[in-house]
């Protein structure tokens, strides 16, 4: 009964098998530094997937790398960037998009349950800044789907925020961690979560849903990937043995295993729900859209689910004298485990 | 026949292996971000291989990454990196080193095959700069072991340098891409190659030695590693699923994998360099000491040698109307592709 | 009329004396980059004045230059500084902090009338990132003596912050570009409101205040300081002949010039206050503790003012339908102007 | 007897005097931040005497600040600028360009007697590295003028580096922090000195000559600036009363001063050479071009000097059991001390 994290999540089987297999026959040498054919049938995947036939896509291995890697060409180092005040890349990620963005702001602009609130996003970008040296200068924009409070922008939402980001000039970058869960929720179109709705580029996760560790960043807009290949390179995260990375992507993206396991994931996440739902005392923080559960529990429950070694993190609450916590399911989630953790709650409670 | 580089080998069956195992029984979970027991099992067996056990370990997934984050913890910004004018810190990492450190510089040191000139290496290091704010600080010298010519530093090379180093002050990297080529050609022990000749930490390298994608920095005094674990997350090099990396380590590291690698990739080399010796109008630019050969080659063997689909780099040579090539070898050479190599040279030169 | 800014205001005649007198007798060479007289007795006079017989101080010539300076030696990379939202650090310098420091963070904390609110300060300061290396560091606090709204924090309340950022081991920095007003609002000693409230750093302005270009920053913690004098060249703030700089300096803290001219700025803002005080529709946003006045103005009072040449910005108001503007006074603000401005908006409204 | 460095020279009067002019009519109030008529006028002088009607100038107060924000305009944090191993921006900023320039590179391309030698250029900028993101990209050129070694460049040597860059696309930037004394000795025009022959972008010293804290950079081609201003805030180099700093180019462009103090420095240079000349046992160690000089000067005749109080520092010579020395005389040398100094030296020698 872990539900501490889909970080600590394994490797889906088919995702394995194919860096085994990126071997090759006989000998199993390839080109270096993304020239080899798994690379390129990637980026292949994601035009089809996102019906958009000149983006440009590029592989890295961590989830941090991607954000500040897009992020720094979105931005020049007096511009800001505006984030919820919970973004990942605001405070989990120990000032990776100041620093590879050379000393560029976040600016934090808040909203309920994760998400920027669009019109104070509009008031922060009408500032009389634009062009004035003492000021920051607006650049970007950076939402994360699904959010760090495990709810879901719709197209809709992202249209709105992107268009206040595009009356502007700011570039819409969308942190996509669990971009899987947030499209497996929504249920529309890659293109229509993403570029059709004003995204400029995007994070696109695989290693919580599945891979060993990889993330590609997708440009909707190619001249904005411009210095992205020099800036990956000197952070150190152009891979010599590519192939290794571009193969967890590419079996990700066959077969709709990316979706599938998100698809699980969030199923999981809805189990636990519906049985924490019939829990008294237990009070959801934010609707759970994806595969993040925010929930204060009755304190008999979370006892008994600590003995009997269920795990699953403390999170910060705001209703003084009662206690929340995070559950997290993955691709991988038994959905036993989710039943065993609901009958002791419920015991206990 | 590709000898092109060792990025370009594949990565050895038994780190496959071992990255499938750490799946582990039943769902698969671990805990995130190197709090996992691979990754405590690497650092506990290079205490073993070093026989040094208060050094530290830091997991990281490109060679880059590697040179870049431990020099940045060797350097203050308005601090100098010595280290020799062909060194892959300074011409093939993109200013990586000059990022992570905030903008230190990297001075070079000439000397003959790749290695810096200890004597050289001293003037420099004397210069009356010390304290002077107008100055680039002296903080530290780089050497790469092997070398970026293919030779090895002994151990009393490497602590002629380190003398200079510690006179001044300096810390002292080695930049072990092919560290376990270099070791094996010298045939001491890592702790002789390494902190017994005054080595202070080192880019432990495992990617081009069968590795997918895994280094380690290793820090022989420990707190030169202070700050190194911000820096690697503030990076993006701190992997969610850790264990996925130092699988690969563990593997690497266990039964004398590492050794045995090398050991056949230097075979690989030598019976190269045992070929061509015997090849009217070879000549090779460097001793060849571990797994990688700079050799002018006549112009007919090279022509037959391509048309028979060979591969392997042009390299710049100073002698006038003679074209140079580089030669890699590695852990997966097939000894048929060597031969046969030699044979169509022979055949047409 | 021009109530614009004290960055439009000239220099104090006596300070102008200084400059010129620093020539010196016949030749007028001296020791350059900060070796010379002048700006060794600065540092005693600051000695003297802050009754703080190891403080050190270091002449700069921007207060941009002083904070992000200040500011660098207070954070590792990866850290976070609390300051207002407001705050010139944060709003006016083009991202200089984040410059000077490798990419840390500011995180903005809120207060009313342009003062941190410390019971927020410590909410923020209390969270449980200490350490991890995923969440930035909190590291230290910076507040501004006058505020960016005009209002000055009394020694207690300097004291309330300090004690939050010493709980947590961070640094306290006083952005002090207008300190003499402030210190002349409260009448307390110079060390009372800093290092004896908890000031580790201050920014002590002179340039608003009567100097051409001449800020300095004191450190009450000198090894604080240890890094400054690499920092300072290194972002091009060294003055070669310094002496300039430093005589103005010398000039500002000799016999009470500096708060002559901070009391005379802060009169003339009081003469001000008192006359929109009985001006029937005028408004203050903020008390008017030094020398700047936020004010809302009847629409016809304003366009009279505007007709007659009258200088001053207008502000941003939160009041739907009501403009607010902002009037500084200087150190050589004319009380006839004043006055004047006065009746011409009484006789306009 | 002072020849240590035209740093420690005091200000020109003209100069001093239009600082003082600067506080203006009645009260003295300006637009700040360089919304000025000084900085304004300043702009206008250099367009007339560089012919170049389009040129775009930016007034800062240090030639570090002056060249390394030139430089930070000239290449991406990835890019490489070629420039000598002596120059100053190499090894007397302290890392100041890379910092500026956010991490990018400075590679030494030698030449005898502190100028770049043309053909070693072309080598180094003819790598095949051009768009291949492992290596440093080249990105600019820099050359001092006149040198660290006290030579000047004529303008068909600018023009052959120029030639050189240019065909690689490179900028080429001229650290002119003794500009005037260059020119003075050439006799051509600033034009002819500069864009004429190539250069893109000029650091135009003024503080060594007889201002106070004055350069100016002056871009020849407008496009390069596109960010300059940004990043002149962003490092804490616009000045709030930037009038101050524009009066003093002011006046040194007025009436021909900057030229009338150069060419007196290089006139005591050269009085100083004819009677060193004749000094049994003194050698220059390079061409006395403008206003410096290093000279090997027998010990009898050092010690003498010494004796008689005169200042000079030592500096480091390549011929063992020598002792050599430099000498810098400035725009208000008194001939009286330049023959004061050759008399004692002669009567000791």
């Amino acid at each position: 009964m872990n539900f501490r994290s889909d970080n600590e999540a394994g490797a889906h089987p088919a995702i394995l098998e194919a860096v085994a297999r990126a071997l090759g026959p006989k000998g199993g040498m390839a080109p270096s530094y993304g020239a080899d054919e798994w690379t390129q049938r990637v980026e292949r995947r994601l035009r089809d997937i996102f019906d958009k036939h000149d983006l440009l896509a590029y592989p890295v291995a961590t989830g941090t790398a991607a954000n500040a890697l897009a992020l720094a060409c979105c931005t020049p180092p007096w511009g800001t960037i505006y984030c919820h005040p919970e973004a990942h890349i605001g405070v989990d990620e120990a000032n990776a998009p100041e620093f590879f963005a050379g000393g560029a702001k976040l600016t934090p602009v808040p909203g309920p349950a994760g998400k920027i609130d669009h019109r104070l996003l509009a008031a922060a970008a009408s500032q009389p800044v634009y062009g004035v040296v003492h000021h920051p200068q607006p650049a970007a924009v950076s939402i994360t789907q699904a959010t760090e409070c495990g709810t879901v922008y719709d197209p809709d939402e992202v249209a709105s925020i992107a268009s206040t980001a595009k009356r502007h000039g700011l570039k819409l970058h969308m942190d996509g961690a669990r971009f899987a869960n947030a499209l497996s929720f929504v249920g529309c179109s890659p293109a229509e979560m993403t570029w059709m709705s004003g995204v400029d580029v995007l994070s696109f996760g695989a290693t919580k849903n599945g891979a060993l560790a990889a993330e590609i960043v997708v440009f909707f807009q190619p001249e904005l990937a411009r210095e992205f290949e020099f800036r990956r390179k000197r952070a150190g995260h152009l891979f010599s043995k590519m192939r290794f990375v571009s193969a967890q992507l590419d079996a990700y993206l066959s077969d709709g295993l990316w979706l599938a396991n998100a698809r699980h994931a969030n199923q999981m996440a809805r189990r636990l729900v519906a049985g924490l739902s019939t829990l008294k005392g237990a009070q959801l923080l934010y609707p759970v859209d994806a595969n993040e559960i925010f929930v204060i529990l009755p304190p008999r429950a979370h006892d008994a689910l600590q003995a009997a070694g269920a795990k699953y993190h403390s999170w910060p609450s705001d209703r003084p004298g009662e206690r929340a916590y995070r559950l997290v399911t993955a691709f991988d989630t038994d959905p036993a485990d989710v039943d065993r953790f609901l009958s002791i709650a419920k015991q206990a409670a």
